[in-house]
C-alpha cells in the first residue's frame, strides 16, 4: 500500500498526497475506520517531509474524509460509495436531428488526417510565429494592475464597456453612421452569426449568399434549417444580374455577404458593386448580414467602405467581425454592430445562452488595441502576408494550369481547375506526396465546385509554399496532362 | 479646421491623428484631391512632433486614403462615401417568439435598479475582495512563457487538453468512474446546459427539477419550450414520494438537479436520498443533468459524493460544473462530464456554434489549478464565507420571523415567510430603506413562492449583512406585526 504514489513535477506535493488518499477513500481502497499511517511513518515511507503529510491530513480532515482520535492517530471517515444499478442509455437515440446533422457536417471529425511533416494549405489562421506575445503580456499586466478585480468578475452580456466604446469609435472612423447602432460582444464571429440566426424569424426560411461561401456559415444555415441560394461570383463581387433575378423570383429572409477578401475566393467586391447591392436590398427592404472578416488585410489598392458604411442611417446591415482572424484566435472575441433595437434583443439571447463573453479576453484585447499594439502588429503582419500572397500567386501562375485564380489579398487564394478535374481525387494524390488543401466543394451552397480548391498560405513558410505548389502542379500534369 | 483634434492619454498620438484624419475623409469633411497641411504646418498647428505627423501620413497613404505628389504635398484620395437610400426595418417584427421570450424573461433588464450605496443581497457571485490577482498573474505569465503561441492560437472544440486531463483526474478523485466518460469545455455552466438542451430530442417535451430551482436554468427550459414539473424540497433534498408519483404518472425527457448547496434553497441532498434518486432514475432509464454548482463550498459535515459518482459505470448522469462561481466568473470556463458518445455529439454542436472556448481562459485556469493556487484560495474563501454564512443564519434567526430557513453552506440562504406575506411587496418597502434581495417566486417552476426570498451574502461586509437583515426584519415587523 502507498507504493504506487508517484510525484509529478510542478504541483505542490501535499496536494498530490491529499488527492491520492482522497481517491483511495472515495473508491473504497481505504475503508471506514481504517487507521492511516502516522505522519512520521508516511513521510519516511514516501520520502517526503513530515510537514507535507501533516498538511495533507489536515486538509482531508477539514473535508470530512478522515478523523483524528487524540493519542491514537488518523482514521478514515464514513464515505458513501455505494453505486446505483448502472444503466446504459444509447445516446445516439437520445439526440435530435440537428445534433446528428452537426456531427455529420463536422469537417474536423471527418476531414483527412495529416501529420506535422505535411505541407498543409488548409489553414487560414494567423501564423503563430508572428504572435506578439511580449506586447500581449504587457497589455495583460497593464489591465490587471488597473482593474484586476473587474477583469476577473462577472461582466455584462453586452460586453466590456471600454471595448464596446473602442469598437464604436473604430467603426465610426471607417465611415459607419453609429448614431442608432449599438454593439454586442460575442464569443467570436461564429457565436455572433449563430445568435442572429437563432433570433430572426424564419419567415421564408430562405437565405441568399455568395456561392461559394465560408463553410462555418453554411453549416449554421443548414443547422438552422435554411434553404440556401448561392449567387455566382464575378471578379468584382456577386453577379448582380443573378442577384436581381433571384430577388424578384423568391422571397428571402436576408442575405449573408463577405464583401472584402471573401472566403473562400479572396475576391474584393468593388465600390460600385457595393452600392448596387445596397440599393437592391434597400428596394427589397431586406437585411444583410455583413461578414467583416479580414477587412483589415488590405495589401494595396484604394480604401473600400463596408456595406455598413454605405447604409448610412439605414438599419438593414448587421455587421459581424472579429480581430481573431488576424490577431489571436485563441481569444474568442467578436462583435455585432447593428440597429440598437436588434442589439437589445440579441443581448437577451446572449445572456440566456452564455451570460457574457470572457471579461479577461475582452479587457486584454481592449488594452492591446488601445495601446496601439494592434496597429504595429498589423503593419508587420501585412508585410509578411503580402509577401506570401505574392509568392503564392506567382508560383500558382507558374506551376498550376488553372482556369481561374482569385484572391486580391487576405490569407488564401481560390483556384478553379478545368471542369473535368475532381479536386478531391487530386487531393488524394497530393496527400500521398505530403500536401493537403481544402477541396472547394465544401464551400458551395449546391455541392458544386468539384473542380475548385482553396489554398491557405498564412501559416506556411515561403519554402513550403513553393514546394507545395510545385507538388500540386506536378500531380496535375502527371494525371491530367498539361 | 483641425482645431477639434483632442489628444487622449495612454494611446499613441500618431494613431489618434491618423484616426482623426481618416474619419474626416470617410465622412466627407475632407474631400477628394483636397490638399492636406504640410507635416511642418500640422505639427505646429497641433503642437505635436513632426515625426508623429509623418508617421500618420505614411499610414494613411499605405491605407490608400491619401496620396503624395512629389514637391507638392499630400492630397486626399478618392473614397466612395455615397450613401444608399437609408431604410428603416422594424426589428421587433423581425425577431422570433423565442427572442421575444428571452427579452421578456431577462431579469437583468426588468429587475430593480439600485445604486452602490444599497445593501444588495441579490448577488451570489464571489467577493472580488478575495480575488487572488497576484497568483492569477503568476499563472498567466507561467503559461505564456511555456506556450504563448499555443495559448493565443485556435484550440479544439472539446477544450484545452491539459485542462481536460486535469478535470478528468479531478472527477476521478471525487469518486467518479471516468472510464467511458469524457469532458467538453464550455463557456461557463450556462453554455453547457444550453448545448445539452439543444441536443437532446424533445421526445416528451417535459423536464423534472427541484422547485424552486436556479433562474438561469428555468429560463433555458422555457426558451427551449419544455414543460417544467417541479418537485418540492424537503430539508434533505427533493420529496421522494412526490418524485415517484410524478415519474409514474408522466413521461419525462430528463431531470435537472442541484444536489449540493442547491440554488436558491441552499439545501444539501443527503447521501441516502442521492441513492434513492439514482435508483429511481435507473429504474425509469432516465438521464439526470447534475449541476455541480458550489459543490466545493462545503463548510462542515461529511463528504458527499456527486450523483455522477453514484452512477458508477452507468452513463445516465450528465454532470455540468464550473469553478467560476467560486473563483473568477470573468473567465467563462465550465465543463460537462458525460458519456463519451454524448460528448462526441455535443462537441460538434459546440464547434458549430462557438468554435471553442477561449484558449487563454482555459490555459490560465489550468495553470492556476495545477500550481495548487486553487486549493489555497479555496481554504481562504471557505473561511471567509463560512463566517458570513454563520453570521447571516444567526441574524436571520434573531431578526426575521420566518417559517423556514434553509442553507447548509454555499453563498446564500433561502427564507420562507408566513403565507400571507408577499415578498415583492416587502422588497418594495425594503428598497425605500436601501436594501434589496431576490423575491423567491422567480425561482419557482409554477410561479408560486410569493412568500419566499433568497439572501446572497457573498459580496457583503459583515456590517452590511447585519444592517441589511435588521432592516428586512424591522420592515416585516412594522408591516405584518411580529
Amino acid at each position: 500500500m502507498f507504493n504506487d504514489f508517484k510525484i509529478t513535477e510542478n504541483r505542490p506535493i501535499y496536494i498530490q498526497l491529499k488527492e491520492y488518499l482522497k481517491r483511495m477513500i472515495t473508491n473504497g481502497h481505504l475503508i471506514e475506520n481504517q487507521k492511516l499511517p502516522s505522519t512520521r511513518e508516511l513521510s519516511s515511507l514516501l520520502s517526503i517531509s513530515r510537514n507535507t503529510v501533516l498538511t495533507a491530513y489536515a486538509d482531508l480532515e477539514q473535508e470530512g474524509l478522515i478523523y483524528a482520535v487524540k493519542g491514537k492517530g488518523n482514521f478514515v471517515s464514513r464515505v458513501e460509495t455505494f453505486k446505483s444499478l448502472s444503466i446504459q442509455l444509447n445516446w445516439t437515440d437520445k439526440v435530435n436531428e440537428q445534433t446528428l446533422l452537426a456531427d455529420e457536417l463536422d469537417l474536423k471529425k471527418h476531414g483527412m488526417r495529416w501529420n506535422k511533416e505535411f505541407i498543409s494549405f488548409n489553414s487560414i489562421a494567423p501564423d503563430e510565429k508572428l504572435f506578439d506575445v511580449g506586447n500581449f503580456k504587457r497589455a495583460f499586466l497593464n489591465r490587471m494592475s488597473m482593474e484586476g478585480d473587474i477583469v476577473l468578475n462577472y461582466g455584462y452580456a453586452k460586453g466590456y464597456q471600454p471595448l464596446i466604446e473602442y469598437l464604436l469609435h473604430y467603426m465610426e472612423i471607417k465611415g459607419v453612421d453609429t448614431r442608432n447602432k449599438d454593439i454586442l460582444i460575442t464569443n467570436g464571429f461564429t457565436e455572433g452569426l449563430d445568435l442572429i440566426l437563432s433570433s430572426l424569424t424564419k419567415k421564408n426560411g430562405r437565405v441568399l449568399c455568395e456561392n461559394p461561401t465560408n463553410d462555418s456559415a453554411l453549416k449554421l444555415f443548414r443547422l438552422h434549417g435554411f434553404e440556401i441560394d448561392g449567387i455566382e461570383m464575378d471578379n468584382d463581387g456577386v453577379n448582380i444580374r443573378q442577384l436581381e433575378t433571384l430577388l424578384s423570383k423568391k422571397e428571402y429572409d436576408f442575405a449573408y455577404l463577405i464583401p472584402s477578401y471573401h472566403n473562400p475566393t479572396g475576391i474584393v467586391t468593388s465600390s460600385q458593386k457595393r452600392k448596387e447591392i445596397m440599393d437592391l436590398f434597400s428596394a427589397y427592404q431586406l437585411p444583410i448580414i455583413e461578414n467583416g472578416f479580414n477587412e483589415e488585410l488590405r495589401y494595396s489598392g484604394s480604401h473600400l467602405a463596408s456595406l455598413a458604411s454605405f447604409a448610412g442611417q439605414g438599419n438593414n446591415v448587421i455587421y459581424i467581425s472579429s480581430f481573431s482572424k488576424i490577431l489571436f484566435p485563441g481569444l474568442r472575441v467578436g462583435w455585432i454592430l447593428a440597429d440598437k433595437e436588434l442589439i437589445n434583443f440579441l443581448e437577451s439571447m446572449k445572456r440566456a445562452r452564455t451570460i457574457h463573453t470572457s471579461t479577461l479576453d475582452q479587457a486584454v484585447l481592449y488594452q492591446y488595441l488601445n495601446d496601439g499594439y494592434f496597429e504595429k502588429y498589423l503593419k508587420k503582419a501585412k508585410s509578411v502576408y503580402k509577401r506570401k500572397h505574392e509568392l503564392t500567386v506567382h508560383y500558382c501562375q507558374q506551376f498550376i494550369p488553372f482556369k481561374r485564380l482569385t484572391g486580391d489579398g487576405g490569407l488564401h487564394l481560390f483556384i478553379e481547375l478545368e471542369d473535368h478535374i475532381d479536386a478531391r481525387k487530386l487531393l488524394e494524390k497530393c496527400y500521398q506526396k505530403g500536401v493537403v488543401f481544402l477541396p472547394g466543394n465544401i464551400f458551395h451552397t449546391d455541392n458544386s465546385g468539384h473542380h475548385t480548391l482553396r489554398l491557405g498560405f498564412s501559416r506556411l513558410t515561403e519554402r513550403e509554399i513553393i514546394d507545395g505548389i510545385k507538388i500540386i502542379g506536378d500531380t496535375l500534369k502527371n494525371n491530367y496532362g498539361g
